[in-house]
């Protein structure tokens, strides 16, 4: 199975750069570009070992795989817009190559454009699920826009947006696989649970790693979160942990505008134990994501989605 | 029939007003102060005279049109960032209140609410004809922003450019309308002929507007596509009247960055027959829309959508 799911992979990169087009040159460009710098294709793998899980044709599925990183894409070109990121996955963003205008057009166009191509090839529920998916991401994106700088944001508040602008979209990659693969309403529940609890840890190890990673191998400044006064998880709990003066360090840092006070920062999240507890949680998730593949038969497809979300533990 | 059309209408500002609502609190107060700023409602007229012309009951499907001109809204979010506007419809543009974050994120949410509502509750090939005519719109203006500056434009690109950016939404307002309505293939294919061709003259009659309006009757700056660079038809034809004086002007001015030069290239527009060519092509289209119309039955929604056609000869 390890080389079949190699094989999904690479199927999925030459669909990318071989069959993948638009209508519009420069909008093709554009993705294609961002296609090109990488990423682990983790979307697309997931729909594909839903498909075979449920007893699907997984290679009969690409397209569908292709677009749930191609929805991923379109976020990721209006998030350049929205943060005034420089860099984007070690490459230079979109709207600093090309400007807002083409980035909020490039994104527009890809929703339209896999949209076009859903309602046209795909049954009921499956457009649906997707446009509702992406009404969550935007819904996450601009609770997280109104949280930020917010030091009481709790725990539960910040899974729910992790939740919406995250794991909607592993969910849905999850669910379309599993209803294209063919199998019953308890199963199809099961790899959409599994999407939701994966796609949470993942959020929560992206922002554990925007502060323990080193610049390299993030593809994106370290301690950007905090440039952005965002509240993630680590400060969530390094804050939790009672220290007044922690918690007073904090509040000069987030109602200020300088970023000196980021590696004192970084330090004190460690020292309050917020490194420690948001492993703890990643962890938590991480199991109920196994958890909930129990209704799925026994077999390779199903094992490989365990390792998937077993290996958001290694560091 | 005249009292018909004011209540359907009346209906539809009264959705908005009441019952129009997304799940996001501030996503639903951005789209609704968008709304209540006005607008001729133009979209959601089309749909539902269409319906109605097709033997359809108009007020059946009020959600329908609303999506039309919510479309025709998130497009103009979108622009307020593409464009760095500063005033839209007379108010405060989405992005100079809520910064250029919110406006993106408004924008994704609505298209994806509305997508999420189509898709759940109207048939194949509804959704479909929705999402090709956003990448539609996307395309044509990627296309418009490639072709700024471009003084050799060709009226046959221009005219391209107008149907896909606006024209295909009145095309899609007019043949969902027909879809619902219950006609036959000839009818739907007449009412979407007809939103075509009115989509063309009605952006031919705004590029005039630009030129000719006041600054309080436009809601935004007189002369702003030619502060943008943009060749739009009252200048193609202007330059086609072949004076070089005339064109090194314009070119001096597309060449450079300020504005002072603009009263003057607008006269020179009008002296070259620039207007008078544009009011001559906007007849055309008004002319082919009327002619569209010739399958439909005959009877107050047919003499209706002949009357908004012909209201842009007005000026």
């Amino acid at each position: 199975m390890s080389d079949a799911v190699t094989d999904l992979h690479a199927s999925v990169e030459s669909f990318f750069a071989s069959t993948f087009s638009t209508d519009n040159a420069v909008i093709t460009e554009a993705v294609k570009r961002m296609l090109a710098a990488g990423g682990k294709r983790l979307r697309p793998r997931v729909t594909l070992l839903a498909v075979d899980a449920s007893g699907g044709n997984a290679l009969g599925h690409l397209h569908l795989a292709a677009y749930m990183e191609l929805i991923h894409v379109a976020t990721l070109i209006h998030d350049d817009v929205v943060d005034n990121a420089s860099t984007r996955r070690g490459v230079n963003a979109t709207a600093v190559d090309y400007g807002n205008r083409v980035s909020v057009l490039t994104g527009d166009y890809l929703f339209a454009w896999i949209f076009k191509n859903v309602t046209a090839n795909y049954p009921h529920p499956v457009p649906h699920v997707l446009s509702a998916t992406l009404a969550d991401i935007c819904d996450g994106e601009v609770l997280q826009l109104q949280a930020r700088g917010d030091l009481d944001l709790t725990l539960g508040a910040y899974v729910e947006i992790a939740r919406r602008k995250t794991a909607s979209l592993f969910a849905a990659s999850a669910e379309c696989g599993a209803i294209m693969g063919g199998t019953g309403p308890r199963e199809i529940e099961g790899l959409r649970a599994f999407g939701d609890a994966f796609g949470v840890a993942f959020q929560m190890k992206d922002d554990l790693f925007d502060i323990v990673a080193d610049e390299r191998s993030l593809g994106k400044p370290v301690g950007n979160d905090l440039t952005e006064r965002k509240v993630t998880i680590p400060l969530i709990e390094a804050l939790a942990s009672g220290s007044g003066t922690f918690r007073d360090e904090v509040r000069r840092f987030y109602g200020g505008t300088t970023n000196e006070g980021i590696p004192a920062i970084v330090t004190g999240i460690e020292r309050q134990g917020g490194l420690a507890a948001t492993r703890a949680h990643i962890a938590r998730f991480v199991e109920r994501a196994r958890m909930a593949l129990e209704p799925i038969p026994p077999g390779p497809a199903k094992e490989e989605l365990a390792k998937l979300a077993g290996a958001l533990l290694d560091e």
